[in-house]
C-alpha cells in the first residue's frame, strides 16, 4: 500500500511525502515513491499521522450496578472511526480477594476474539497488597503488562501503606504505576452529606468531589513516590489547575518521572452541565467532575508546555435512559460514574486544539498517540510514523466541516457529551497494521483483528 | 509592686518606662512614676517582657511504655525559670473509647494543686469521633477549652473523614484545631522497613519520617479545612522547608486562618545529632525528627516574616539512661519520642534570635508570647504589658552569659539538648499575676499557685 | 490631660485604659487614673490610636505647568482633620544643576510657621548624581533627613548607574530610598503613541502606564539594591499585583530589608473611573494610574499579610476646573498628574479595613502609623502610644457614619475621588503634641504650631 | 547516497533505517533499501542525526580592540568538524550611523566563496531606531533575514525606546529579537569600580557582571514585549537561574513566544576558572561570564523541560597570547570578551548530555539542531531528517572516546575552554546537502560550498 502525497505530521516533523506499507510495517517513506504494484491512497491535501492511541478506556466494566455498554468489539470498532488505532483498558479489578491475574485473563478472553484495533491491559492493583501480589507484578511485567492502577479512592481503594510498596516494586523492575488521585474519605464524606441534607441534583455530585480532593490525592501520592526514590507516577485524567499547580511543584524540586494525563470532557466541557434543566445533568456524571470554566485554560497552556504529556478518554459509557437516568434521576449518588469518549477524542481535540491555535499539529500527534506510546511501553512499534513501526495510521481531512451527534457515531451508548458541537477536520482513513479498517466513517475492518500489544517495560524504553 | 526604668518590650513597642502592679493586674505604666509604699524591682538595662506563654507542653505524658518525667510541678517550675508563666497542655487522649472529657477532667487533677504557673489544656480527639463527642466540643469550648488536637499518625490517628467533622464544628463554634501532622501509613511502613533490615541506629528514626511525610499531612490537612469554608489550623512543631511552601501556598490562595508553630529545636539543632556516637543520637529522638540543617534558614525567615506565628517546645522528657537509652538502645524504634525543652526555649531564642540579629526584640515577644495569646484565647489577659492585663512579667538581662548544662536546669529528667551551648541574655526574674517566683535561677514561688486559664472562643478573639 | 476609658489600640495591643499627658508628652497609661486638675477627655466605647502618619504628601509642588494647590497651612489642616498628626513631605526637586541642600531649605521656608502638625522631608536626589551630591547625603542624614527619594521616570529621572551610587552611600551611611517606579521609555513611548494617534480620553492615562511599566521597574530596582549588598529601598504607591510578585520573589532570595507603600486609591478605586463620561475621568488622572479591579484583593491580602507596610496617600491636589480640566480636556498628557487624598486616608482606610473585616485595629495602626515611624525614623516618638513617645493621638469614632462629600473636607481643593463614599467609622479629635487641633472636623489649632521632625538614621533605628 | 543501518534521531524519533539522499536532498527513508549505483555509508551502530545548527556564532568579529580569529572558511571547518552544518552568525553592527543593510552586505561578502557549509545572517539594531532602519526591517524579513539582534549593554546598546519599536515591528511583521541581556549601566558601574580599586584580576570580570545583571535585563525585555501584544523574544546565551526564574514567570502569565538559549560554557563550565592561577583565567574572559556551579543543574534541568530551546555557542575567538593574555594581563576589562566553542559543541554536549543521562538523543537533536531551525525561519529544509529535506547529516559513534585537547582541533585560536576533558561519542562523519565534508575529523570539502540559508519569517513558520 502506498499513501501518496500525505502532509505527514509527527510528534517532532511536519513535510509532505509518501508512506509504503509492507507486511502491516512501513517500510519506506520518500518523496515521489514509484512502487510498482502498490494499492494507492490519495492523501494530497491531508494530514497522514500515527494513529491514536487511548490509553485511558473501560470497556465492559462492571461497576456492580451497571456494566460499561461498550464491549471490545463495539468499543473499538467506535475507536478506530474516531482516528484510533489502540488502545490500552483499565480493567475491572473483580471481586476482593483476587489475584493480579485473575482479571488480566478475565479480560484477555473479553478482548481476544472481539477487538478491531490492537489492545492492551493495564494491570490493577486490587484493594490489598501481599508477596503474593507483588510477585505476581514481576509476572506480569514479563508478560506485556508493564503498568499497574492504583485507586485512591472507591472500594477498589488502595491505601498508603500499600501504593508505596506498589510504587517501590513499580521502580526496581521497570513498571509505571497509574493513579486515579482522589481523597477518599472527604468525598464520602460530602457525598454522605449532600444527599442526607436533600441535594441530590446533579451539580452536588460537581460539589462532592471538589478539586481539593484531587488535588491533595495527587500531592499526597507523589511525596510517596518521592519517598522511594522517585518512583514513576502516571496521574491520570488530571480535572484541574490545583492538582496541576502540586505536579509542577513536584518536578522543581527534581523529580521528574511524574507523567499527567487529561481528558477532552475537561478541556472543553465545564460544570455548568450540571445545571443543565432535568435529568440532562446525569449525562456528565463523571468522576473527576466536570469543572469551573477557569480550569480550561491552564489546562491547555500544560498540555502545550508539556507539564500534560497525554490526552486520553476514560470512555465508560452507561446508557443514558436505562442507567443513568433511570438509577440518578432522584439522587446524583446512585447514578453510574462514567460517560462515552472513545469515539471523539481526536476530532475534538484536532478542532478545538489545531485548528483553533491552541496546539500544533505536532503537539497533537505527541499527546494523542507518541507519548501515550512511549510512556506505556509501545513505542516506536506504535506511536509514529516511522520505518519499521507498525502501519498504524490515520488520515485527516482538516477542512472537513461535521457536528457531532449521537447518530453518526459508533459508540455502544444513547447519548454523547459532545452532542451538536462543530468541529473542523475529520478522520476520513483508518489504517491498522497495513489495513484500511474504517473510510469515510465506515467501519470496513473485521472482528478479532486487533492483537494484544505486548508492551515493555520501563528500563528497556527510549527515554525521551 | 513597681518595675523601674526596665526596657519595656512588647509585639510592637520598645520604650523605657516603668510599671505598676496592683492585685496581679498591671495598673499603671508611665515614666518615674512615683508611688508611695510599693516594693521597687529596679531593671534599669534590662528587658522587661510579657511572660513566655508555651503552648505545646506534654506534662506526666502516659504513651504506654513511659510517662514524661516532668509533672505539673516540676514541669512549670522548669518553665518559670525560663521565662515561661502559662502553659497549655497537649493532653494525653486516655484508652479507646474514652469521650473528650475525660482526659480533661483527668488532667485537672493533674495540674490543680501542683502548677506554680497559670495552665490551660488543648483538648484532644481520641481515636474516633461520633455525633456525641462533636457534642463535647461545644460543652468544651464553653468551659474553657478553646482548641483540640488532632493526630494524624500514631495509635490515636484521626482519619481523613472524622478529621472533616471536627474541623466543621471548629469552623462553626469558634475553636481551632491543632494538628500533629505526618502521614501515619509511610512512617509505620519505613519504621518497619528499616527495623527489620537491620537499621535501627538512631539515625534511622530520622529516615522513617522524612519532610514528605510531615509535608504530605500538612497538603492535606490544609485542603481538607479549604474544604469546610477555610476551618481554622494550627500546625504543630514545623520541622522543615516543604511544609512551609505548602502552607504559603494555601495562604496565597486565600486561606488566611493557618497557623503554624515551630520550636527551638527544628531552629538550632539539625540531623547531625543522630549521627553522635554510641547512644547519644538517641537523646534526640523526637517526632518529627531534627532535619537536614538546610531548613533552619528558612524557618528563621518564616518566623521574621511572620509565616511561622509561634515558637513553643513540645516538651515531653524522659530519662534519658533509664527510659530513652535502655529501650532504645539496640533499636530506635522502641524508644520513647520526646525530649525536654520547656525551660530552654526563651534563653536559646533570645540568644539565638534576638542577639545575633535575626529577630527583634519585638518579634521575639510576639512569637513567644503574644501570638500564642492571641491565636488561643488568652489574649490581653495574658501576651502583653498593657494595663489591665495579670502582670506575667519576664526580666531579660541581655548581657548575662550562661553555659547552657543539665545541672542548673530545673527539668526532671538527667539531659539537656542543649549541653554546652552558650547563650548571651538570661531571664533574672519571672513574675506571675504581680508575685515574683523566679529570682536569679532560683524558685521562689508555691505549690499550687497557678490557675487554669479558661480560653475565649475564637470568634470572640481580637483578631490580628 | 486625660483621655479616659479609650480603646486604646497599637499595633500590637488592643485594651482599655486611660493615658495621662504632661508637656506634650504621654506621661502614664492605666487603668482609672486619677490626677488632679487634669481635663478630662472621655474616650469610652471610642478608639484611641497613634495619630497617622502620612509619609507620602506634595504640598505645593510645583510640576512646571501648575503647583500643587494645599501649602503647608491647608495640607497639615486637612491632615489634621483626617487623623494624621505627622506628614513627610516628597519635596519637589528643583531646577537642573541644583543641590541637594537647596530644596530642602526652600521646604524649610515653605513649612516652618505654616505647618499645624509636625513634618519632616524626605531628601530628593536631582538629575544627576556627582561626589558633592553624594557628599551631602552625609550632611543631610546628620541632619534630619533620613531619606531620598528617587524618581525612574519623568525629568529628574535617575539613572541605574546614578541609582547604585546613592543606594550604596545609603546601605552605609544608614538612609533609606525611596523609590518612585516606572519605566521612563516605555511610558513616554504609549504616551507619544496614543497622543499622536488621537487616543486622548481619560482612560489612555491608564493604558500609557500600564501595570508591567510599575513592575519592570520594582525589578530592575530590586536588582540594583541586591548588587549593592541588600540597600535598604522604599517602593513609593505601589499599585498593582506584577510589582507585588517582584518584591516577593526579592524576599524570598533573602532581600529582606525592601519596603512597599500603597495608597487608598489603588485598593478602593479602579480604572474604570477613567471611563466616567465628560471630563470627569481626569479627576484620577495619577502616576502611577488607577488600575484593573483584580489587583485590590491581593493588595488589600498584602497589607494584611505585611508584604506592603505602609499606606500613604501621595496626596498632590490640582484645581479640577481651572487646572486638570482645564489642561486635560483635549488630551490627557497635558493634565497634571495627582490627586488630594491626605484628609480621607485615615476614615476610608478605617472603614473600608478595619470595619469590613480587611484588617484588623492593630493591622490599621501598623500601616498607617507605627510602620511608617518605623522606617523612617520617627520611631518611638512619634507612631505608638507609649510612655514617652509624644502625645500624638487620634480618637475615632467607629459609630459615626459620614457620607464624604468635597463640602465636609479642608483639602484647598475642588473636588475629592472619593465623593458620595459613604464611610464607617470617623476621627473625632486629633491631638498633637498634648493639644487638641481638631474637634469633631473642626480645626481650632494655630499655624506654625508643627514642628521639624530630625529624624535617626536607619542604623539608629530599632529594628522590626 | 545511500546510509544503512543507522539508529536515525530526530526530535521525535529514533528508530534504525536506511536513508537515500539524491540531489542533496533525502529522497527516501526505508528499511532495507535498495537502491542501485548508490555510494555505500554503513552507519551500523550509529547514531544517524540532523546536523548541527548553531544559531550564535561570531566570524571574523570586528570588536574594536580585535578582530575575532575564525573568518568564514576557518570558523565554518571547525563547525563542520564538530558536526555542525549550519551557522547563523550574530554579525557586527559597523559604525555609528550605519543602517541595517550595510553590515547585511558586508557580511555576505565575508562569508560568499568562503564558507564550507550553509550559513544565515541575523540582522542587528545598530544603536539608534528611526523610521528607516524600521522599513529596512521590512526589506530584509523580504531577503531571508528573519531575526535582528539588540544588545542591552556595550557601545551598540539600544535604549527601551528603541526596543519597543523594534518588537512591534517584529511582532506585526513576522520577525524574531534576539537579545543580549545585561544591564548596562550597572555593568559599567562595577567594571570602573573593581578596575579603579585595583581589582583587575580575572575573578572581577565575573563580579563586575553578576547575575543580577543578566536577570533584571531579561526581566525588563519581556516586560516590555509583553506590552506590545507579546513579540517574539528570544534570549540568548542564559547563564544563570535568575534570569530563567524570570522567563518562567513571564511564560505563567501566557507570555509563551519566549526562547531562551544557553551555551555549552554555562553548562559544564563554573566561574572557578577565572582563579586558575596566573593568567589561566583569562581565557575564559566572557560576557555573560561563567557562574557558580549551582546553576549548572538548573540550566540543565530547563533543557531538559522544554524551558530552554537551544543550545548554541556564542563562538567569538581571540587569541590568547597575542590578544587576551597581552592585552587583559594587568587588568581584566582590557581583555576582549569571547571564547571560542562552535567545533566543540555536539560533543560536548553528547557525552554531557546524552551518554551521562542528563537529555535524551530525541532532546539532543531537539536543542542543537530542531528548535534552532524552526525558531529561526529553515525548517523543514534544516533541522530535521525526513524526506524532503535538505541531507545535512551528522554520524556519531557513540563509542568514540576522545581527550580534547587544541592539536585536534580546527578552530584558529591557540586555546579550547575545554583542554583536557574527557568526552565520549564524537562525529565521524559530517555530510552536508548530500556532500561528506568531513571524515574521521578531516575536513575533505571545500571553500566556497556553503550557501546562504533564505530564511521564512515567524508567521509563515511551522509552530512548534
Amino acid at each position: 500500500m502506498l499513501i501518496k502525497n500525505g502532509l505527514i505530521a509527527t510528534a517532532g516533523d511536519l513535510y509532505q511525502g509518501d508512506i509504503y506499507i509492507e507486511d502491516g510495517i512501513i517500510k519506506e517513506i520518500g518523496k515521489d515513491l514509484n512502487i510498482e504494484d502498490s494499492e494507492i491512497i490519495d492523501a494530497d491535501g491531508k494530514y497522514v499521522i500515527p494513529g491514536g492511541i487511548d490509553v485511558h478506556t473501560h470497556f465492559h466494566l462492571d461497576v456492580g450496578i451497571a456494566v460499561s455498554s461498550d464491549d471490545f468489539r463495539t468499543g473499538t470498532i467506535a475507536a478506530a472511526c474516531g482516528g484510533t488505532t489502540s488502545i490500552v483498558d483499565h480493567i475491572g479489578q473483580g471481586p476482593r480477594g483476587t489475584t493480579l491475574h485473575d482479571p488480566i485473563n478475565h479480560y484477555h478472553k473479553l478482548a481476544d476474539g472481539k477487538a478491531v484495533i490492537d489492545y492492551g491491559f493495564h494491570g490493577v492493583i486490587p484493594y490489598e497488597v501481599d508477596d503474593d501480589r507483588l510477585k505476581e507484578m514481576d509476572q506480569l511485567l514479563e508478560d506485556g503488562i508493564e503498568s499497574f492502577k492504583i485507586y485512591m479512592t472507591y472500594g477498589q481503594m488502595v491505601h498508603d501503606e500499600d501504593s508505596i510498596k506498589v510504587l517501590k516494586k513499580a521502580k526496581e523492575k521497570g513498571g509505571i504505576i497509574a493513579v486515579h488521585p482522589e481523597n477518599n474519605d472527604t468525598v464520602n464524606y460530602l457525598k454522605k452529606y449532600y444527599s442526607e441534607n436533600g441535594m441530590t441534583a446533579p451539580i452536588y455530585h460537581a460539589k462532592s468531589r471538589p478539586e481539593e480532593c484531587e488535588g491533595e490525592a495527587i500531592n499526597r501520592i507523589l511525596n510517596i513516590a518521592h519517598l522511594v526514590g522517585d518512583a514513576p507516577i502516571y496521574i491520570v485524567h488530571l480535572s484541574a489547575k490545583l492538582g496541576l499547580d502540586y505536579i509542577k511543584m513536584a518536578r522543581d524540586r527534581g523529580q521528574e518521572n511524574i507523567y499527567a494525563e487529561t481528558c477532552p470532557q475537561y478541556l472543553v466541557l465545564d460544570e455548568e452541565k450540571y445545571n443543565l434543566p432535568g435529568t440532562e445533568g446525569l449525562k456528565y456524571v463523571i468522576s473527576p467532575p466536570l469543572r469551573n470554566k477557569a480550569n480550561q485554560e491552564p489546562l491547555w497552556r500544560a498540555v502545550r508546555e508539556g507539564d500534560i504529556q497525554v490526552i486520553a478518554t476514560d470512555h465508560c459509557p452507561f446508557l443514558f435512559e436505562k442507567e443513568k437516568e433511570a438509577m440518578g434521576k432522584d439522587d446524583f449518588t446512585k447514578c453510574p460514574n462514567g460517560a462515552p469518549g472513545v469515539e471523539t477524542r481526536m476530532p475534538v481535540i484536532f478542532s478545538e486544539g489545531v485548528m483553533k491555535g491552541r496546539i500544533s499539529i505536532n503537539k497533537f500527534v505527541e499527546v494523542t498517540s507518541t507519548n501515550p506510546a512511549k510512556i506505556y511501553g509501545m513505542y516506536p512499534q506504535k506511536g509514529t510514523i516511522a520505518v519499521g513501526s507498525d502501519a498504524d495510521i490515520v488520515i485527516i481531512d482538516k477542512d472537513k466541516e461535521v457536528t457531532i451527534t449521537k447518530s453518526m457515531l459508533h459508540e455502544n451508548v444513547d447519548y454523547t457529551p459532545y452532542e451538536g458541537m462543530k468541529v473542523k477536520g475529520y478522520p476520513v482513513m483508518t489504517i491498522v497494521r497495513g489495513k484500511v479498517i474504517v473510510k469515510d466513517n465506515e467501519f470496513i475492518g473485521e472482528e478479532g483483528y486487533g492483537k494484544f500489544i505486548k508492551r515493555y517495560k520501563n528500563d528497556e524504553l527510549v527515554r525521551f
